[in-house]
């Protein structure tokens, strides 16, 4: 998505050990107007598999999610990593953190994800793919079907999408921008 | 706002403890639709004060500040609760949680906050208004100014508003659904 792209060309950073810095306009301030954009081609692109539900992990992917699940008119699950006191049943999965460096427990109430659903999961960021195998662990024990992932932004040398289609080869991955290589304040896309 | 008041006596649970159950349309499943009208209403009622940048706290408030930052085509920073590695200068503050019962910090970077912002603060709820104090802190600590608070439902018997004014006395603070009191099973609102 040429709009998102340009976007981490003007206001991303590229650091050192392969992160890249867009917390100004998706991970810490975010911009309301490029989120409701990217959902929108996310919708879009998947449309023809009948989702029935957004699933996402707090905090950065309930942004373009909210708007994904506003645009198509169905709910938007976002796992949590605390249990609140009003929680009953739940399916718990580990998920290790790139940027925070540590693994932490991701939380859906059996409330809201069961048998039935077809889950589009939404998430700001596809790296080594460790929400992502979270997600298929949740969905797996809830039942669910997992009809695709769509991520804003993929680091592609991260491996994550590669782990993720090791464990299921027919699923459908989306990423609205690709980077092939994050250099000394260089970021590259791929083609 | 009716839509929301008839939304919690529709969905919403009245649990031991003060705790008002809504889970499946705000907090962990979320209706994006609805989201959406609350935050049409929350620009109506604050556009007036000439906010220019939207002031929320992972990750409940995310839902409303994000439709409300589309709306008034305004920033929407979060506030964190854990300091990810891309971040530097940052202000700190301390907030007990009431739901997860224990103390953590909310953090957000000098970057995103600063004097010369005219800041509305959204969150989903407001009980005994720990968050919110923190808010104004955050606010203090970067000089920006506080113009108001925004949130979805008020719990007016836990105080929250009454600590806030003490030592704001003239922030307007806006609920769309205020609740007088929370019996066994049953839900009030205030007239």
């Amino acid at each position: 998505m040429k709009e998102l792209e340009q976007r981490i060309l003007k206001d991303g950073r590229s650091l050192p050990g392969g992160i890249l810095k867009v917390d100004n306009f998706i991970n810490h301030q975010m911009d309301g107007d490029l989120m409701c954009a990217c959902a929108r081609e996310i919708v879009r692109l998947f449309k023809a598999e009948g989702f029935t539900k957004v699933l996402t992990v707090e905090a950065s992917g309930i942004a373009p999610s909210i708007f994904a699940g506003y645009l198509a008119h169905i709910p938007v699950v976002f796992a949590k990593k605390a249990t609140p006191k009003t929680l009953d049943g739940k399916f718990v999965t580990k998920v290790h953190s790139f940027t925070k460096d540590r693994d932490y427990d991701i939380i859906v109430s059996k409330e809201y994800l069961s048998k039935g659903d077809k889950v589009l999961f939404i998430d700001d960021f596809l790296a080594c793919g460790n929400a992502g195998m979270g997600i298929v662990d949740l969905c797996r024990q809830a039942g669910a079907e997992l009809v695709g992932m769509a991520f804003l932004v993929e680091k592609a040398f991260q491996g994550g999408r590669r782990l993720i289609l090791k464990h299921m080869p027919s699923l459908r991955i989306e990423s609205l921008a690709v980077i092939s290589a994050l250099g000394d304040g260089t970021i590259s896309f791929a083609e």
